[in-house]
């Protein structure tokens, strides 16, 4: 099948919406903590986290065309920090379920079932139910005029994985932990381990590790 | 296993930097096809590949910090245009041989394999192999000076998959295509389906479509 420029431009919104949201692979799928300056508890499901640095450890994550009230984006911007908590097969629908959209300052910690957790200084709430989580300060927001959303660049300034899952040279290993994947708006996946390889050198063969 | 702000940046170099690639969940796993005005062809590794917009049709990636000469920055910010290309399990070797770091202007199409691929009048070549992939004209670039990395958007123009893969509403079966998943620097992952789920809605129990 081939879909030409016009052609995405004319689909039907919900196809074009699952169309393009699965056109990318399998992402990454995590629930992101925040509280308001008001003191109430936010939790979102977001799909577009990624990687930008190690060193400063740097990620990054899209935040649609929204107002900034006590929400995802409003807690971020005036707190200056959130957390990103890892979803296990077991409370996947719970987790599905942050994505309703319920009115300013009701918790989506309370509706879905899930434990706010705080840990040291960090004001964001972690998932207690996670088990790899990990927190972020604030330090950079770039606003992408082209559609109104939001990139979000947050510094690791907290790991949190079972201990059993972290290799010898640093490599979490997130099957072991039962972290999922998904796809599209609403397409939930575990995996199988392909294999990892060796670091790809020119004129030296690649070598399962 | 618990590592705090201290500990992060004081790890072991290659220790860190597996660990925080892997700390984000599973991504998606990429192949990136350029030409250079010089009519060399390049193909990259990526894994920051992100959905920015269904529509328009946006997405982005980020390109560690890199000179602009016949490489994927350099080609796309010359030339405009750039393909996505999805990677099949058994071809996972040769892709992540296309991370080596081959001199200027030496295809890693040639190198590793794969043939390249020329479709209507997108001047980038698509990868052969691979079955489900896309085309996307460069809509904007972003520096971001915290790290020396670049965001990467583009606009998706083309989209190539298996009919048989395209459900009703949109959704590419991305399992079903045989798409794979990756965590970290160098580990591959298949997919098992756990549920596909119904729009979540306030007050309504989320049901598996």
């Amino acid at each position: 099948m081939i879909y030409n420029q016009n052609d995405i431009e004319n689909l039907e919104t919900r196809f074009r919406a699952n169309l393009i949201n699965s056109l990318g692979g399998f992402k990454s799928v995590v629930l992101i903590g925040t509280k308001s300056l008001q003191g109430n508890e936010n939790l979102g499901l977001f799909s577009s986290l990624f990687h930008i640095g190690a060193n400063p450890a740097y990620c990054g994550f899209i935040i649609r065309p929204n107002e900034e009230k006590q929400n995802t984006l409003g807690n971020i911007v005036n707190t200056g920090n959130f957390t990103i908590n890892h979803i296990l097969p077991e409370f996947y629908k719970q987790a599905h379920q942050c994505s309703a959209k319920y009115d300013e300052g009701i918790s989506e910690f309370k509706k879905t079932g899930f434990t706010p957790q705080y840990i040291d200084l960090i004001e964001a709430p972690f998932v207690e139910e996670s088990n790899i989580k990990f927190a972020c300060e604030l330090v950079q927001r770039i606003n992408i005029e082209l559609n109104g959303t939001t990139l979000v660049i947050g510094k690791i300034i907290k790991i949190i994985a079972p201990e059993s899952c972290i290799q010898n040279d640093g490599l979490i290993d997130l099957e072991e932990a039962g972290s999922i994947t998904c796809s599209g708006l609403d397409s939930y996946h575990q995996t199988n381990k392909i294999g990892r390889l060796s670091y790809a050198k020119v004129d030296k063969e690649i070598k399962e590790l």
